[in-house]
């Protein structure tokens, strides 16, 4: 690290705190309570969460009755994928999940299903999740164990690309099946609603789009269908979720939420535009460099590559030494830097390295010339047979 | 609330923010980085935590490799009060979860048992677990349907009560179970120490320890024993519990744990002088006030009080009314203000109301004669019979 001045360019782990996500922590923290006090004091923090609620299903066109707020996006996806549900008072089993072959692990983990009742959807060589598969899975569904559930990323957080979420809210719902679309990575860099992308419930990640960590969401589009409780106690958000509000990232998440609703197309275009010059340049540096999902509809701010010869982690690492922050995929909890399963799930080598460059709204010029500056040193050293590092 | 001066005396709800854990707070707001990525910004965020995890295992004597981090004291009880556990690699069956009767919600509700599975310990008329009543509980246990747990609070958050919790765990290892302490109201109150208590877990809170709101803990005796995962994912916290980890608020945590370690019998023994010197007045100012545990060892802090005559919702809403926030037992999510499932417990009329004050390490004599003005004047018109507000 050093003195030198570093440049951040992995958004998609987590994007830098916005001024306007700090301003509002900075305020909650400021507002002592438990919003479940009936005091004055416990009541201006309520009234911190009511607004937030307001602001984070704005977002995603929701009702602001059906957002629970959660300590993140994993937690979320946790409570939604479970086998028993409810509609109303009524019990309803759902007898498999199937989740897409690159689904974040907090999705393909499978929540509280146990393993043998999880099934892969197969993505294409194009990286898109494969209609027809799902179509024939969802075919051959044995009814008798209960409902189908079936949860697809709306954007994938390594590749960037975008799934054809609307047409597998038809095949799933045509099947009598409930979907949830993992929103983590697309919210903030696409316009989203849970109305019209069918789904019927959502995850969301404050930390993803400017917001602090520690909260997130599940999204539901209505209040009839809901999962088993994952977590009791209190009976805090109208019993789904149990435990003290964390009003803090609560309130950050919903000023996060605020400035991804506002202006998106315009800070959009900017960075695809910013992402794009960056992409024709690494072409230009290093001709035999693979861009995955160039061809197909993928985030304005991600750039997920190889470089044949050059391994994930030595990449990692000698761009770490040049003051870049990048990463090989998604951050991995152990620290080590295996196969991507996204790569490996559209059919690539299981040896080939990939780094995954992501930009984001504060992101500058300035930025992209110095990693495409250290990506030219990398990627000469490696023809030239030396070690990268 | 009006431009008037507040007083805060629920500390049992949640703890001011400290000024270090305030600062601890900004300055990991201010890192950028997932503690999961391998590079310079993510190790930052990843000592950062490697820290607090000291910490927090200072405040009670644990190994720093036993904390788990988690959302908060709920979401930890979730995690350990379930049927599933592994020794080792070894599943083993937890058949029935005894807690006391005065557990904060978190507990009571059981976590991951079913209802039919959950028995409650009866406590005695002082307030105390019922040793004699658990003992027996535990001998007429079934094990064929698996261990017995026992979850007891090490001291009650509405009373104050210390529980005789190191008895407890005597009686439950005899048995061959599994104890669980739910410390959060105790940590920073009493000293805490886990092998001294000889808990299997403690349950710690960042916020009821002048900490902010989404961090908790729970905290092993060992690796050996532990429960089914509740959050799966990315494998954060060795796999234990998934999700980008909340350094944010896991830094105030930490700042809040090493203040609540150090100068501990001074900072009590001056909130205890301050509390003893309050209920002295007030049963000066109504000789007819009960308060409840006097007799028993008390945390410093907390005065669980009755006035005949005066419900709890009322009192609360006039001491609220008066610049004062005080509350009604634990703060329940629907606002509403129940009957005391504490003061049942120990055998009082379901109809008598009651009203904690908490006090803390920056309470004042101001605060606490501005308390015993309002006090006295709401007892005062309680005698008088006139409405409270």
């Amino acid at each position: 690290m050093s003195g030198r001045k570093r440049t951040y360019l992995d958004w998609n782990a987590t994007a830098p705190l916005s001024a306007a996500a700090r301003e509002s922590v900075l305020s909650a923290l400021d507002l002592q309570g438990n919003p479940s006090s009936v005091h004055g004091e416990g009541r201006a923090v309520r009234a911190l969460i009511d607004g937030a609620r307001r602001d984070v299903a704005a977002l995603v066109g929701a009702e602001p009755a059906h957002v629970i707020f959660t300590s993140g996006a994993t937690e979320a996806a946790n409570m939604v994928l479970t086998p028993d549900f409810r509609m109303g008072r009524t019990p309803l089993s759902v007898g498999r999940l199937y989740v897409s072959a690159i689904e974040h692990p907090a999705v393909r983990e499978g929540g509280r299903f146990d393993r043998e009742n999880v099934t892969e959807i197969p993505v294409t060589p194009a990286g898109l999740v494969d209609l027809d598969a799902l179509k024939a899975l969802l075919e051959a569904h044995d009814r008798a164990a209960g409902l189908p559930m079936v949860a697809i990323m709306l954007a994938n957080n390594e590749t960037g690309i975008v799934q054809p979420v609307r047409q597998a809210a038809d095949i799933v719902h045509k099947a009598g099946g409930i979907f949830v679309v993992d929103a983590v990575q697309a919210a903030g860099r696409l316009p989203l609603s849970i109305i019209e992308l069918d789904a019927d419930f959502m995850i969301l990640s404050a930390h993803k789009l400017s917001g602090p960590k520690g909260a997130g969401a599940l999204v539901s589009r209505g209040e009839v269908l809901m999962p088993k409780v994952l977590i009791h106690g209190g009976g805090q958000e109208k019993g789904h979720r149990s435990g003290t509000e964390n009003a803090t990232a609560i309130a950050g998440f919903a000023a996060a939420a605020r400035e991804a609703t506002g202006g998106l197309e315009e800070r959009t275009a900017a960075i695809l535009r910013l992402r794009d010059g960056m992409e024709a340049r690494m072409t230009e540096l290093a001709g035999d460099v693979i861009i995955h999902g160039r061809d197909v509809s993928r985030l304005c701010n991600t750039t997920f590559f190889s470089l044949p010869g050059l391994k994930s982690e030595t990449g990692q690492i000698a761009f770490d030494l040049e003051g870049i922050a990048i990463s090989a995929g998604s951050a991995c909890s152990s620290g080590k830097v295996g196969a991507s399963h996204v790569l490996t799930a559209m059919g690539f080598d299981a040896g080939l390295g990939a780094l995954r460059v992501s930009l984001g709204s504060t992101t500058t010029e300035t930025d992209v010339e110095r990693f495409l500056e250290a990506f030219g040193r990398i990627a000469g050293r490696r023809r030239q047979g030396v070690a990268a590092a």
